[in-house]
């Protein structure tokens, strides 16, 4: 598999997972003029022009953050928890961040008016916070062992940080603690970030 | 199966799939105060407030679109494309619609000032634009059959006509046939909706 990605954007998540997954895979960094590293038009290859987009072994493009990540857990039968509804909560929790997290987000990746931005950073408050109540004292947030879901908030936090938005104690404690995962580490190196970024 | 419901809001979308994948449910419409029409508070079912949510026979409560309407392919075993990337590619296409065309649509729900729903509106065509090229000649948005995707699509065409944002014009001769599949017709009735609004 082929991870497209631009370095610190929301494909990190992905790029964690495929580690904590352990599936082979290699990287195509894009530039912001949308050119991938060996010089192709990435509109080429996803249309939409977003990252992340996986590129499948038979060469099949697949995008959208939350696909990706549900396919990478179906490919490696890891990364879901275990109780019966673990697939539906790791869907909910991931839509939920890509809906109203990401999406809230949106106000200061597009520097908008700052009325604009005032309304977004309430509503994110509000979001981390039931994030925060859903992770309570397990480890990661939807049990004890680390889901599609986790990369995916650690992304949602690596961003508030950014925008210097307040995530509560509890999950500035599992930033932390996810920033010094192997994983995480590794991911980080090879976007070429900063290990304390 | 129960779903909380708000008539012609996304939740339009599991009360059809719920339909389609033949399972029993029975409804709970929610009114604008959060109250259910049994008189309960709704955030003390769903604290995050949306609708829809499902709650599941054990009476947990499941929400998010995207994880109810995956749940009802899976406890159905039907509305999933057959081909290998089928799940993949249902999840793809729900994502895109529940961040680009439903958070898309944020500024009119919100009443937004005009330059913001003018660059919304803008943002929207070119939205409804992929989704006609991935439709392109087939029945449904996947593929010959109905899956998953088609219901979410159906409201996302339902709350654009809502706001006069023109869709292609394959997307709404979709949208007519849809308003004509029964599902679609008993949906509309069981949430007092008009036939032809």
């Amino acid at each position: 598999m082929r991870l497209y990605f631009y370095p610190a954007a929301c494909s990190i998540a992905d790029h964690i997972a495929l580690i904590e997954a352990d599936l082979p895979y290699d990287l195509m960094p894009i530039d912001r003029d949308k050119r991938t590293r060996d010089g192709r038009d990435y509109l080429a290859i996803n249309p939409r022009g977003f990252v992340p987009a996986l590129e499948l072994d038979d060469g099949s493009i697949l995008t959208e953050n939350l696909a990706i990540l549900a396919h990478i857990a179906d490919h490696s039968g890891k990364l879901l928890p275990e109780d019966a509804l673990g697939r539906s909560r790791a869907l909910e929790a991931l839509s939920y961040m890509a809906t109203t997290i990401h999406g809230g987000l949106g106000p200061f990746f597009k520097k908008a008016a700052e009325a604009e931005q005032t309304k977004a950073r309430n509503a994110l408050t509000k979001g981390f916070a039931f994030l925060d109540e859903q992770m309570g004292e397990k480890p990661f947030l939807l049990g004890q062992s680390i889901s599609i879901a986790d990369p995916y908030l650690y992304w949602c936090l690596l961003a508030a940080a950014q925008f210097e938005i307040a995530a509560p104690e509890r999950l500035q404690v599992y930033f932390e603690r996810m920033n010094q995962r192997p994983s995480v580490v590794r991911a980080r190196a090879e976007e070429g970030l900063s290990p304390t970024e």
